[in-house]
């Protein structure tokens, strides 16, 4: 946690000491009456905070807000459903590139039990975002979908922007050497048994250029990280 | 388990039904005599192997190998040592990679006890070199050494190359802008804590440019994932 991330209404409210927050400003930063800590608001301004009062059972804080809200990186992902411990990464990492959203659909090669994990059932995808987020300075949450597939998932993209997806197979060029034709991306990263030949016909349908990352076959999370820094770097992002 | 990977000793002998790639032919590729698979010779070639004969305790295997030996990704890696599990993703995706070595070195803001984990007791950090090589259909692994500064690690580094440490504070330009000098590269990732003053001052004297990666501060897995697609990218081997 380099920044602590609030929503607008927890700013409002005493901070229940049990919350992890507090533990951590409490017994991990150490931090007494009235000395700073690195804040955020949630797709706001990042501040400073401070405890105002301690209480049995809460903390009062206070904050000083920037004026300047921090950008998302213009990116969209779209990513095949992998298994939780592998969207778990994706969602902190794509959280601490503070890219726009995630989309993420169950794909023809997928698994479809990966969408009943506890990751998806309540709050614990957008908690993954929070650390994400703390860990790089970073106060933007990208918003999170989930898709029955991938016709569904380009049906709610943003139009237009720059659409490449990533795959082994069938590329026309390496994403590095692929020319940036809009300052706003769209990436595509396949299921981790790749893209079903149908799902090929939709992208390209959908105007997305095929590209790869070299001949090596990178794990789902390591090709959303690989394919986030080349395509921000190449627009001047990163 | 893309490719399944051997050690020069390894495909002269026997290989024990215990052995957990005996498993994965038996019960997850389901191979059946003759049927060949994905191998690759450590630091040697890919090909293809099958199941000569079966035994209650071995398999006889046979192999294949095309003529080619895959290179290395030029670019040496040189690490603060992080917390172990860090150390493993960073030593399987730098194997992934494919990149010629991974230097780490016990930083001065650095936990003197990463260095006595089990990781590094035995043998398990070649295990996750080969997880990554294998994931990546590469038969390279980096070659790897602990030293216990930074400045024993770079005086083992090789002479020359194109020198570059990601650092948020004082860097010079974005990794992305940075002029790329030489084809072959060394880079540089700090400790989780950061650099010291002292680290910074070797790092300029043994003529490291200090680049950074936008203001976001990433958990060193990925900064190490990201300066390795970077790096890379720019001299044309992703």
């Amino acid at each position: 946690m380099n920044l602590i991330l609030f929503s607008r209404d927890e700013v409002q409210a005493p901070l229940p000491r049990s919350d992890p927050r507090a533990q951590h400003l409490l017994h991990h930063l150490k931090r007494g009456r009235g000395e700073r800590f690195d804040a955020g608001l949630i797709d706001g301004p990042r501040g400073k905070g401070w405890i105002e009062e301690f209480h049995s059972d809460r903390l009062q804080l206070n904050f000083v807000w920037e004026n300047a809200i921090p950008p998302c990186s213009p990116l969209v992902l779209v990513v095949g459903l992998p298994r939780p411990q592998t969207a778990r990464r994706i969602l902190r990492e794509a959280a601490a590139f503070g890219i726009e959203a995630i989309l993420f659909f169950a794909a023809d090669k997928g698994v479809a039990s990966y969408r009943t994990s506890k990751l998806w059932a309540g709050n614990e995808y957008r908690q993954r975002l929070i650390e994400g987020a703390e860990q790089a300075f970073s106060t933007r949450l990208p918003q999170v979908a989930l898709h029955d597939t991938l016709g569904e998932a380009l049906a709610a993209l943003p139009a237009g922007r720059d659409r490449i997806a990533l795959d082994v197979y069938e590329a026309e060029a390496s994403l590095s050497t692929l020319k940036t034709l809009q300052a706003e991306a769209t990436l595509a990263v396949g299921p981790e048994r790749g893209w079903a030949a149908g799902e090929r016909d939709l992208l390209r349908q959908a105007g997305f250029r095929l590209a790869h990352l070299g001949d090596r076959v990178l794990r789902s999370d390591t090709a959303c990280i690989c394919g986030m820094s080349l395509v921000l770097a190449a627009r001047g992002k990163l």
